[in-house]
């Protein structure tokens, strides 16, 4: 049982002497000593290309049809955004998507492309966004030379923190994220106990180091955590723009 | 429901123009914008002294009984050492002893005395453990003068982390140890997704920056994990020495 | 030189077995496998009582006089504060002050007294503050039947993070903060690499857990941080209200 | 200078009311008070594909010569491996190599391929091995349908930390690794402050999220930080097999 590997140590421990030396010089230790058979590594094959699906993937779109997703607007449940040659297309003013299946910790790939056609400047120029759980947004937004708030840039945490550099591809070339999610915890008083955290690599480019989220993201006001469930869908934002998306999958790591 | 809070944000943000200035300056903000009043913060009366129990600690020795605690053998379940004038004594060759009730992330608050005739040297001289799911080990040892191996001291977390300093009270005097401990988790499959942690202050000094624990501790062998529970008793060990404790209390983090 | 430890490895590693076992069971290891010499931990005689300055600590007030901490103002510098009975107060609008040494990483001690003559709610009681590198501040506010915004209360990261419990004693008692600080890092471009994080404990209860700082405190507006030097000075704030403070020492971690 | 953005908070601080209301709900904030335009984000060009060097990258190795490389042997300072179609190749016996540069935190992509030729097992087979620092290896290995211990796998980090999972392709075809390292940090009296950590994308799939490095690598014995300099040369070991790398290069994160 569970206290048995200290009765062997107790033992052993009282009759120790008191060797004053550093152990690497003096000890021969069997290379084997430091070798571990367990707990057993599952294999997965990856995609034939890194950007595709590994074998342990749900795939969120695969360029046929967006059956992973509803409507968020009640009432209209299938996803009411446009599917055609391998991609799907925001449809404005129809409302955002979400996930039907629910997530916590993940990895993530999502591949997207901002309009060719140029209009507006800022946060109006190719503007959506992946929110985590539904709450915590990975800025989508053509930042190819585009001015704009540096904690709104495409591959920032939404008005939280600015991407480390800004990797962005031109208007209608691919963007790719690859992010890796932890999900917040709380603890029996709702009280905060460890945060949301990303790490993004942005078309190849380190952008955000396991950063800490400061709470859901809020376009007006202050992000600040509630006590809240440990999966929920994804949600991706209709903000007007015909942003297009392409090969999305998941990985849960929880 | 979960969304509703992006709806605004969306409608809102389709109007937004691009305002190329520094925050701080030039936006007048109400200072209410960044004060929250929830989650409510519940009250916890402090002891009246830093060492005595908070209201929602659970007291797990308060001078009077082993009654919080069972032994280790098999068919001896009543602690066996010895409680006399608020303190308890490890009785040495009755094995350890180990909590009734089970614990994950916590504040732990401890009180040790090292025999004042010593005998022995090294580890053989005033040694026992406090063991976090009765298998994460803060080492109990007089070290006030006493040779040993860095990460084999008071303090240490043993065999894996070396106290930060050696702020170690002489025998008969008393020891506390203040620790924030936090339990590993497990992925679905077996494997470690984030290890324990511990911070130790060690009367009054750190000696723990919130340091990784690197699995289990062994006495012979290398520290490895593998998945357990999320909650598990604490374990004290009976090292052959006569350590004293007083005034052991807990307080949930989970 | 550097890569002597690698050669021996890789002669060995080229006869190497492939043993199908798990380590623990198997292979005969020596305890001193894992017993460690250096570097060597240096002794820190602890306080007589775990209140009190441990010997390698700065003490910042010992009761006699503000020697170590300037005015704030220009051409005041110095601090302007009441000294008496081994302790020092706060004069209201003299202006805060600060100390004449800088720091980064630290473990702090600081007591502090609420005024016993209460005037004022909210905010308006007992106010005042530590900033840790002048920027980052630990509330310090008669929050003992108080009401007011959580992340504004004593023990809070004040507008960031609330405590994650009121443990404060009554006006005119001493409360203790022991607080353990790392200062952020930033990069060659000025970005953040790793934010500010806290751990404080107040009267003995873990009130921030080593959480991540969002930036420089502010009262109006969202934290941000800009790079700024590794060391600099404590801050006490003068709120207006007569806060007593006694016994501040300060221990480098860096 | 520092500390005028705090005279505002006081004396703004003296005259304010204690609104008892949620934050969010009440208060209308503009949303331009949670966006900020400094500091300024560095463009950085991706590669034309993802694996390809941005523009800020270091590389390493660009298919055509090793003169970024030296020999680990003393007094055959060029690296001694072959030069063929993009590729170099282990020539076993000859030695490891090492970067001309030195390097603290950085973000690393490595592409490499096991032989063709299959023979030996376990570690006998297509080994090799990229330290950072010349002392934290992320093993390299052909771990397809081979057993050997877990945390010798590749994109274990080796006898440390096995990877999530085995995310392997078949000898001759071709394995990336995409790193972020974190360089340790040591005290003024030489002990540890924060561990190196790593995070490891092989092939697109997870396989270390963030862990911490227990010391620099050993085959024999057990790791164990000591001080050392904060940035070090990279170092590929020769294991004895004609492992084949390309497209090496490397982002400095700090």
């Amino acid at each position: 049982m569970r206290f048995s590997l200290l009765s062997a140590a107790m033992v052993a421990g009282c009759f120790m002497a008191s060797p004053l030396f550093a152990q690497q010089e003096e000890v021969k230790l069997p290379p084997q000593a430091t070798e571990f058979y367990t707990p057993v590594v599952k294999k997965v094959t990856p995609g034939k290309e890194n950007h595709l699906p590994p074998a342990d993937a749900i795939v969120l779109f695969d360029g046929s049809n967006l059956n992973a997703w509803v409507s968020d607007r009640p009432g209209s449940s299938p996803a009411p955004w446009k599917v055609e040659n391998g991609t799907f297309t925001v449809v404005p003013r129809t409302g955002g998507i979400r996930s039907k299946e629910s997530f916590g910790d993940v990895q993530v790939h999502i591949e997207w492309s901002a309009p060719t056609v140029i209009k507006g400047t800022g946060q109006g120029r190719g503007n959506s966004g992946f929110f985590f759980m539904g709450k915590y947004e990975l800025q989508i937004l053509d930042s190819y030379d585009n001015e704009t708030y540096t904690n709104g840039m495409a591959a920032s945490i939404y008005k939280q923190h600015p991407p480390l550099v800004n990797a962005m591809r031109a208007p209608g070339e691919w963007n790719t994220y690859d992010a890796i999610f932890k999900a917040p915890r709380f603890d029996s008083n709702g009280m905060l106990v460890s945060p949301a955290t990303i790490t993004v690599i942005h078309n190849g480019v380190l952008v955000q180091n396991n950063v800490e989220l400061k709470g859901p993201t809020l376009y007006i006001g202050i992000p600040h955590y509630e006590a809240h469930e440990a999966a929920l869908p994804f949600h991706i934002q209709d903000h007007g723009d015909e942003v297009k998306f392409r090969n999305i999958w998941v990985r849960k790591l929880d």
